[in-house]
């Protein structure tokens, strides 16, 4: 499987606001990278022409001749049709039907290989962070919404339509909040960043003190994870309330995903874990410890993500390497 | 992989109250029956002879010559060590490291295999039941608890402790009734026939009407499911509410499970399910097609149990035959 000459592959993270593009080598190293934003809106085929653009820059800051680099992959948010390498529909992209792994072969001239988001991410983790070494890993991340992914034997799992691992939409309270995705009490409509916003902001509406929206110019605008990282260490009290519900959530969720699949490593990353960091994994750890069948936990690892940024452009590297050479 | 002569397996259901043993052949068609009480209060070693006595009748029903059966399948309730073949505790057995494999191939001189009961229904529904010709499947068997099973790919699921599909203590709500296993809210405190006796229960403590008590010899006694499912089709409000509150609560589980492992068939199965038959299933499948992604549920099917009360020693004979052919 190791590579003879010099061989690379390109690692695409297409998110919902950036595009972030990197080359590889076969160990996993970054070699150069590239960024756009998505600029979604203007449709799907100025946001693959985006990011055939920030593949050039990962190549032109690596240094290396394109003709070495053997492969790309791509983490797209979902659902996908991984057969037909279309995204199905996304809400935050606003695309239907669109053709992705078609468009991009085509603008790259190499083999495209495409999976969501989520399943991306815990590859990077699986292959080159956190799980390096094991063989049964479950991975949640929280960002703006909950992604997950699972691993089982060495291989991701697609399931029989290719859409499993949808942990951020584990039923946590049937009667609970809604979420995004029209059923009521997800995890994610509990733990999101979007969630914790929604909670710091009801507590400030009832009349909580909140340092975290004084002296801000634009109060309504989203809650960036630099601003609740502040207001968090800062000890600002509907902002850790928010924060510590979010991570006990999580660990009811991890929790549940030990008691069904009995993992050796559960990962936990996304933009709200950086930005929180050690407090929430520890809240996360003790919340899913209480909650489970002792001998789910004997020798199992629940740790902090550990690529950060790179674990999505890394894992779409893997799934390039895996193309390149299956 | 086909037997060449004669041969057959047997299949034992070793449950809290009865053992179930069952002379199987490579078709998967039963040939002769055992049954004994557990009497587990008396001691592993009695249980275990007694699990030996009802091969003995098992083989002397079906008219087969002990020579021709090769193995020997168990399902148990668990959590089980599967390497070592114990039983490492289980509470309505009373037990702790009961060594069950050894000790039931001592005394019947042929191969052993044991998983836990609801790997083993999971897996006689797969072989030879509601699954039959899938790749990916998961089960839920409602009864006193309830177990379950996950089958990828052709296979059980075991994890990385050989624990995996602990089906029933996923958390449906943090803040729900206390489960046995000292969780709050998990699936099984919400749907199994102790969680719908304990809603009917207190329901006729609040003031309601409810018949199933009425002309009843012993009104405090664990409700059958036999009074079950008559005060069920009698209409009894109490008992309405308790089993659609029930089937609901499963209904969620089946969505959760439908986004984390997204198979192609969900089975229902145990006295419960057997006890109401189609409405329940009903209630489940239309709960679970509301509250999970559209494309998971494409092409998937949500169906009840096919072997009744047979699941388990099917899939303990299946567990024999693998044994066997390994």
């Amino acid at each position: 499987m190791s590579p003879k000459k010099q061989e690379y592959v390109v690692g695409i993270d297409l998110g919902g606001t950036k595009i972030y593009a990197a080359v590889v080598d076969h160990k996993g190293r970054i070699l150069g990278v590239g960024r756009k934003r998505t600029k979604a809106e203007l449709g799907f085929e100025t946001t693959v022409e985006r990011m055939a653009v920030s593949v050039k820059e990962a190549v032109a800051e690596a240094g290396v001749d394109y003709d070495e680099v053997i492969a790309v992959g791509v983490g797209s948010p979902g659902p996908l049709d991984l057969k037909r390498g279309t995204i199905i529909e996304t809400p935050n992209l606003g695309w239907k039907d669109a053709p992705l792994k078609a468009s991009l072969k085509n603008l790259l001239k190499r083999p495209v290989a495409i999976d969501n988001d989520g399943n991306v991410g815990l590859l990077g983790e699986f292959a080159y962070g956190a799980g390096h070494g094991c063989r049964d890993m479950v991975g949640l991340f929280i960002g703006t919404g909950i992604g997950g992914g699972v691993i089982i034997n060495g291989k991701l799992l697609h399931g029989f339509n290719e859409n499993a691992g949808e942990l951020g939409h584990m039923i946590l309270n049937p009667e609970g909040p809604m979420c995004g995705c029209g059923t009521r009490g997800c995890l994610e409509a509990f733990a999101s960043r979007l969630a914790i916003e929604r909670e710091i902001r009801a507590a400030v509406a009832g009349g909580a003190a909140a340092a975290i929206f004084d002296n801000v110019e634009k109060p309504d605008a989203p809650l960036r994870s630099k601003r609740l990282s502040e207001a968090f260490a800062a000890g600002d009290a509907a902002v850790v309330a928010a924060v510590e519900k979010s991570a006990r959530y999580v660990g009811y969720g991890v929790a549940s995903l030990l008691n069904i699949f009995n993992p050796e490593v559960v990962v936990i990353g996304g933009g709200v874990v950086e930005a929180i960091g050690e407090p929430y994994v520890r809240l996360v750890k003790q919340t899913a410890s209480q909650n489970v069948f002792k001998i789910a936990l004997r020798n199992v690892r629940i740790v902090a993500a550990e690529l950060k940024d790179d674990s999505a452009v890394l894992g779409a590297a893997m799934l390039a390497w895996q193309k390149a050479y299956k």
